[in-house]
């Protein structure tokens, strides 16, 4: 690398998503990993909660500090639960850093929506308009000169690359669009909770928050924007018995009458040029484990005959191009670097 | 038990619903298993295949022979693949022996759709009028003398359980319904598939079938039945990296205007007498694990305000409410038992 | 049933233990279940925590009150985590009341070990000597009569059965005793643990507290007392990615000179009379999934010739013949009836 | 990359091992994959048996003809199950290319242990002796300027690994090792067998091949030679629900008194200039996900005081370090690259 490598720091990285950008980040040929935060793991060597990292991270966790690291990083992520960045990401503004938050805290435009699917009030309401929704294959654009990048959740991301094709050209009702996910446990977090124990979520399947999840109001805002009309959906997630992996079936009405192939090369068009989305051989059903581990949404797009109904069948690695490995791709969008820079590993399957 | 128990004979029961049947009916205490047959393992101890039943079945299989089967038994069971069944149960009618289907030979009245779904001509398709559809919840009145009864399908038993309360009053339209579901991989049978293995099928989930699942015309003449108007699905299954269970989410829109907890109601008096549907209580996700084992189905309605959306989720042991459970409970209603006789067990869970 | 059932109590029901047992005592025919207690649930229905026990439980969690139990119960188990016990055992004793406690409190005689292997003063140290250790294929005749029983631990049960035969008879060295055993996460209780959780804990395996698990010494008391000698042994348990399930893989040193099939024979007719324990067939490797659910151990014994080895594989469902079960069984010993009453259900498999 | 890349073929890479090899060479920066084999899959390309290689590899499977991997190839790899590489191995020998066979053909020295382990006879005997052991850390030197190497084998890597440092300097009795190890399913090939499907193997656990697995004359061999004593061990392979992993639990009788530390430090010094090879600071368990997908070995060495026993836990991915991360490892060496060359991924963890 000729020259001088992106100086990193990661705020919270004792969760998943946070071992996950560690992970990218340490192999990135273009970034080097300067500090690393956590208050509760402050002086814990990384390795030593993430053995999986002995060898590729020597540093240790620190307690976080904005000062240090606005002035030792060139880009700063927050891989903190909800309602911590926006708390420090004041302090970051205006001193030549840019800050990629994977968490929700500045997805949502609207802060009263924000504070409805939250439950608490905004810690700086005014940042909002400032930040750019991070979801590159859909809204490159304003991410040019971003300082504040608010990261695609996780569902959010698979479900809108899912309807993006459909619904920029209008070829599908937007009123009646359906969202049945499905996602592996380590969207819950590295957090204690006895209904994500292996021994209470093994063998077993279920939906939760059904149509009250908080990623309903960030999809429906991408909706609206791509579709140019007020949109919105019916969500329902489930949980699935394993690690990684998000799967999400998405079901729409048709305005035109195209054959299967038709609808399949609308796909294959939209999607020709991004290195990330994949779509599938027509007639393919995506499967989670081709992706796990990846920046990858593999995808495909089914026409029902019997109903008139499209299926589209969508799948990511939540941790990845759900999270930590967009926010590696938006790093590397915001420094000019090309997106694919340290993100093109093949999935380890089986 | 005062008066002779009933002897029963299994064919095919080196499947997963034959296994579960032998488990069932060894543990029933009016019941009594008399032949157990398998081609491929005539000869060997059940016991040895499964020993699991070690001190439960002291039998052996035995080669298939419809003499022995009428002379011997006072009910048959069915525990064959699809195209199994149809070439042996004529030499059974009229021998005054209940049979019962567990496959998909007798489910569906209309020749022309079977072969077409199942890809080869009917073997005795004069049987399709005599055969009476084993949904009891639903459809319990033709059962009443029946000798020949075709049990319902794993998903269509819980897609159906949880359509009917909404069809059968026309509250729902009927023209965009949809069922997302999913299923364990015993689904998909006692065989060496590739697709199946651990190693291909645990940390992953994948669509498969996209509306062209054989399923799909067994549940649409259900549905049919129930609404009392031609109605059809889009149905779209999934496999889950699990062994049992089937999780089905509805989707409907309502023709009228209830509120969430009148919707709750329509459910929870339409099962009010049933021991086998067990609606939640208001909000509440059934779980697969909480059935694992059972004959039971629980489930749950919820109203999605913000698209005027019905969301039924739906949950069942494909094994046993989805197959060998429904059979033994077809027999006890065909020879007068309530029909919990012998199916009471709780899960096992965790 | 002729005569009254017997009244039980469940102190501190809300864990794995605790739940299986209520699975139990709810379909035993000669019990009724009467009281059901936890802090932290009190008030809560038994079937809104555990909706596998709905239709089977109407009872609702209630404060622990030993003096409710002592008047209203004839047995009372405790499903506590070690330490809770022996601070109420004693306010039970000489009421008339059998106690069968599922927990580490009362299964060590030494005081000393017990108190270095736990951590803490013991509470009631003059009541180790009047509990009973209860594991009935090995020590059947001190339960005639027993106030308090101690219930051998779920690893214990499994290492133990798998060494009585061979230790009664001095058949092998009793100074190279190596057990390496394995189990299913639910042996690490309904505690919200990170290392638990199904992210962490999925696709992994591992051992952990080499040579120094708190099983270590009860289980060395168990083999002196079936050797006659001072014995201790090498034990290193391991983390399997499933729910339930022990695997022991025991090693011995042979004294003697016996053929592959004497030493089965030796297994073989040491447990013939005994229901819970199934020796298979000579080379038959056992399954912790034929066992699940049951109150079955299934083992087998082998003889490498080429290093004159005997390796024994013995496995159990850690949650019923490791711990709930066991305790019914118990309960039934102390009753009168029979060991198997309530106890005779076959696995669910697959 | 200045110099050419090393063109390489792999025969039989419709397995798991082929396809593990596949994922590493596509992203060596050092090798270029040339040919593709496989007799069943000859015309498929390579992405749609193995989406997760889109983009990757876009390879179709060829027959396999050693006159084209002669001519067109630097190095050829055998990725085919044993008993295949035997037959073709002779046709590549003498012609410059250098053979890395993955399978059993080569690994043992004595052509009758071989014959009786694998039940044929060896079709090419006489290149037993050419042959050269790879297991790089264990026996480097050989490997300089071999022209056949045979891959060490997924458990006896893991095996060895962790004995040598005690047996290397005599530290332990030689007449009484125990391996007792488990392995992910991925380990019993992508082969359609009923035992393997995920219904059969999930939520399960068993030892089979007790004492008669045929990796147990390979791990002899290779102990002797590292002990330089004729050496044995009994060896009790199990099967763990999940898809990558070997762990081995390795128990051994010390001939020296030393302190747990002191242990500790033999492996330590052992291994310190090993990339591959990883000693866990003292006390620590490894854990099989750290090393998911990655050629790394993580140990540790326990000293169990009360019994004078040292106790090794050993991990690797039995796909990668155990076959083809090896195999990649002894290319790198074969053609004077540092053995890390496009092995330095970190595990996805969780």
């Amino acid at each position: 690398m000729a020259v001088s490598p992106i100086k990193v720091g990661v705020v919270g990285a004792t969760g998943y998503t946070g071992v996950e950008l560690l992970r990218l980040l340490s192999q990135h040929p273009a970034a080097q990993l300067q500090l690393v935060t956590s208050r509760a793991e402050a002086g814990t060597p990384v390795s030593q909660l993430f053995p999986s990292l002995r060898g590729h991270c020597d540093l240790s966790f620190v307690e976080p500090d904005m000062d240090a690291l606005a002035e030792q990083c060139d880009a700063v992520f927050f891989a903190t639960p909800h309602g911590v960045a926006m708390h420090s990401v004041p302090a970051l503004m205006g001193r030549g850093v840019k800050i990629i938050d994977l968490s929700a805290d500045f997805r949502i435009k609207d802060r009263a929506v924000w504070e409805a699917a939250y439950g608490e009030p905004h810690a700086c309401p005014e940042l909002l308009s400032t930040a750019v929704y991070g979801l590159p294959e859909l809204f490159r654009e304003p991410l040019a000169g971003a300082e504040l990048v608010a990261c695609a959740g996780c569902y959010p991301t698979a479900v809108q690359l899912g309807f993006a094709p459909l619904l920029e050209r209008q070829l599908v009702a937007n009123d009646s669009l359906i969202a049945n996910a499905a996602s592996g446990l380590s969207g819950a977090g590295r957090q204690a909770k006895i209904g994500m124990l292996l021994a209470e979520s093994a063998e077993n399947f279920q939906a939760y928050g059904v149509g009250t999840h908080r990623h309903t109001p960030e999809i429906a805002q991408g909706l609206t924007a791509l579709s140019g009309q007020p949109t919105t959906l019916t969500f329902v997630p489930h949980l699935i018995p394993m690690i990684r992996g998000i799967h999400a079936t998405l079901y729409a009405k048709p305005l035109e009458t195209l054959a299967a192939d038709e609808w399949h090369q609308v796909f294959v068009q939209r999607y020709a040029d991004e290195p990330f989305v994949d779509v599938l051989p027509q007639g393919v059903c995506p499967q989670t484990r081709h992706v796990r581990g990846t920046n990858r949404c593999q995808l495909n797009v089914h026409y029902v005959e019997n109903t008139q109904t499209l299926v589209v069948t969508s799948v990511e690695d939540n941790l990845t191009k759900g999270a930590a490995g967009q926010a590696v791709q938006i790093m590397n969008a915001l420094f000019g670097l090309p997106e694919i820079t340290g993100l093109n590993g093949a999935a380890v399957a089986p």
